[in-house]
């Protein structure tokens, strides 16, 4: 089987001001392609970490795909220590060197400085990839029989060389393997339960399936992935497995795709030709802000008011003072009204609402911090929950928005779609 | 200098199924106490691999810092393969089983089941440390004068323990150095401009002193890091080398702190005692979540209007049909249209606004996918702006985001504040 290995070149990362999204992003590609990443490491700017790691990674990995580091100032090195490393010295690669002249002169228009130049610099021995979406050319060297890939550490830029030409490459000259994974999500049950409810499956699970637990946000993904030599028989056995666990879990299972609960929302309301809005207190826009990050959420989203202040619950959403007043803005009866004012005011089929306590600051004795209402409904009917979380404002935030997508998932499929309804009445 | 490596465990790191964020906060929690992180290194649950690491980690490395793998599940191997590399066998802890106990019977209120109870085992030779917001308890083992300790993966049980037990444990065990970063952000220049604006400013550095660059989404922080023995001395030198560098930079300093661009905005605004809301097309909440995430966000911030659809922008924004029928949903009219309608309807001192294309689908040969307009003002005055992006949804609603927020700041900044305002026209 094929080893890779992921250097990530940059101080940023060893002190925690940047999070490394490339690496996951790379894995997941490498994978559709048959491809198994063995180890990530990440490395300060510093040349004896980035030789080492160099010498490390090539002793155990056929393949180092290497990011980071490629900037036009002092403190990107990466470029004179593979130099270094692959004895060769940097040389001007014409063809980079006119799309850093085409980048600056004709798309930035900003004049070309002599620091610019300097991107299109490569070392002699190596294979150049070029950058479609930036300045700094990537580079490809072979090593009694390792190859090494270094890219620039910018998303897009690192992303459009991987897709177009490193996949492809590495796809001709490498062996494959077969590796497919299916995921299913669940709701309700927490990782002991579900290991206890599942373990006859578990234990008879043919030797080249695995399978994994993924808990995050009081949901548990269960993941099934199979390897082997090619797909015959393979695709099929696992999909056999799969449908089995499937079976076993009917009360608790919210999907059986690898897709996001937004996702999965979009994905009923679509079929339902219906409409959402929502309105947000506490998730302060972040709800609205997961179901338009699926690309054609504008087929069945609405749109939302985001009532921070409780002027805008009232003025926006109808809210009504008195409840404000009796009961507090995070209450089950404000959350109620949230609803039903957003099924009016914004003319969708379904909202959802919420309104809590964030933290740090804000808590009461009756309504700690980690206080949270939310609701979904129609204009028919209503259903809510109450929440109890801690002190940690971004987790509150993003268990919240988890919580009211799925309670409106549950309310939409346990009531029969509007079609069928209006048969049953009429 | 004491050497840190940090080990993170488990599959759904190789395979990209989930993003590792734990690393970049135990990074900076380490430097705030003097520690440095070297290397930083992702592996699945695999025995080989693991015992590999731990090898490899401690030949370079003082202390090794391992997180995941520790949950009640079969995947789950990190236990039994850190009881063969330590030589030792599991046993029961009897507080770590009172913990779980608790947790079950009195928090969750579920039953406790076998397999909850072996997260109480640990191995006999190490010195547990007590996972007081989770069941799986951490564990610290010494070999041969180096540190190993493992933590469970789950994000705020390890955050837990880091803070309370095993940075304030290390303190007093390991040399530590003084670590300070100074870092300010600007917008409008790019990368190389700003290094060749700098470049004498950079040759002139003391050796302590280093400097790097950090492009993104077209806006550039620079770092200043000073390292050494003690805090004599060093902490006054860069303050002065930081005070020279902003000096330098003027036209284009953001800020001077090293926080986000919603912070810096949210800052103006507390200061000014002013407010703002947003009206969000193409960002659908994103801007209203970034203002949101900052504690204490609800003293400036009114709320918004998510306008997805073009129904919910005539009707909660009152923007004019003739509006939307002659210029588009994408258009310079419209967003100024929203501006005035957020200021007006949701009754802020400033509003934003988005509407764009942000893809992959929507886009006609005149608005190409990426167009997108945004706007910024107050009940008199509103500016405008263009932006061309590409292809990434995601991307482009971030970068827009980041747009806006900028344009914002320079509209409140370019204006005189309403109390001098008001003197001047009186």
């Amino acid at each position: 089987m094929t080893k890779i290995s992921i250097i990530t070149i940059g101080d940023e990362l060893l002190i925690g001001q940047v999070v490394d999204t490339n690496s996951a992003w790379m894995a997941q590609e490498l994978n559709k392609a048959g491809f198994w990443v063995n180890r990530r490491v990440a490395i300060g700017d510093d040349r004896n970490d980035i030789l080492n790691a160099l010498d490390e990674e090539a002793e155990g990995s056929d393949i180092i795909l290497i990011t980071g580091g490629l900037g036009p100032t002092a403190d990107d090195i990466t470029k004179p220590v593979l130099c270094e490393y692959f004895n060769t010295t940097l040389v001007i690669n014409e063809e980079a060197l006119e799309n850093v002249r085409n980048i600056f002169v004709k798309i930035l228009q900003r004049p070309l400085i002599e620091r610019n130049l300097k991107q299109a610099e490569v070392p002699a021995s190596c294979q150049v990839i070029q950058n479609k979406r930036g300045t700094a050319p990537g580079m490809l060297f072979e090593k009694n029989g390792k190859v090494f890939v270094s890219m620039p550490g910018v998303p897009h830029e690192m992303k459009g060389m991987m897709t177009e030409e490193i996949i492809p490459w590495i796809s001709t000259r490498f062996g494959k393997d077969f590796i497919s994974h299916r995921t299913l999500l669940t709701a309700g049950v927490g990782e002991s339960t579900l290991a206890d409810h599942i373990r006859d499956f578990e234990r008879s699970l043919p030797p080249g399936i695995k399978l994994a637990y993924l808990p995050n946000y009081g949901m548990v993904r269960l993941r099934l992935t199979v390897t082997g030599k090619s797909a015959t028989g393979l695709e099929s056995q696992l999909e056999h497995v799969f449908e089995d666990l499937k079976s076993r879990v009917p009360e608790w299972l919210v999907t059986d795709e690898d897709i996001a609960l937004q996702e999965v929302v979009g994905k009923i309301l679509n079929a339902r030709k219906q409409t959402l809005a929502t309105a947000e207190s506490c998730t302060g826009g972040y709800v609205a802000h997961l179901i338009t990050s699926i690309p054609g959420s504008s087929r069945y989203f609405r749109g939302s008011v985001i009532a921070y202040d409780n002027d805008i619950k009232k003025k926006m959403l109808g809210v009504d003072p008195a409840i404000l007043s009796a009961y507090g803005a995070v209450s089950e009866e404000t959350v109620r009204a949230m609803v039903s004012g957003a099924v009016r005011n914004l003319e969708s089929d379904y909202a959802i609402a919420t309104s809590g306590i964030m933290g740090p600051d804000g808590g009461s004795e009756n309504k700690p911090v980690g206080t949270v209402w939310i609701a979904a409904g129609n204009a028919r009917e209503i259903i809510t929950q109450k929440l109890w979380f801690r002190f940690d404002r971004q987790r509150n935030i993003e268990l919240t928005a988890v919580n009211v997508l799925n309670l409106l998932r549950r309310f939409i499929l346990s009531r029969p779609p509007v079609g069928v309804l209006r048969d049953l009445i009429n």
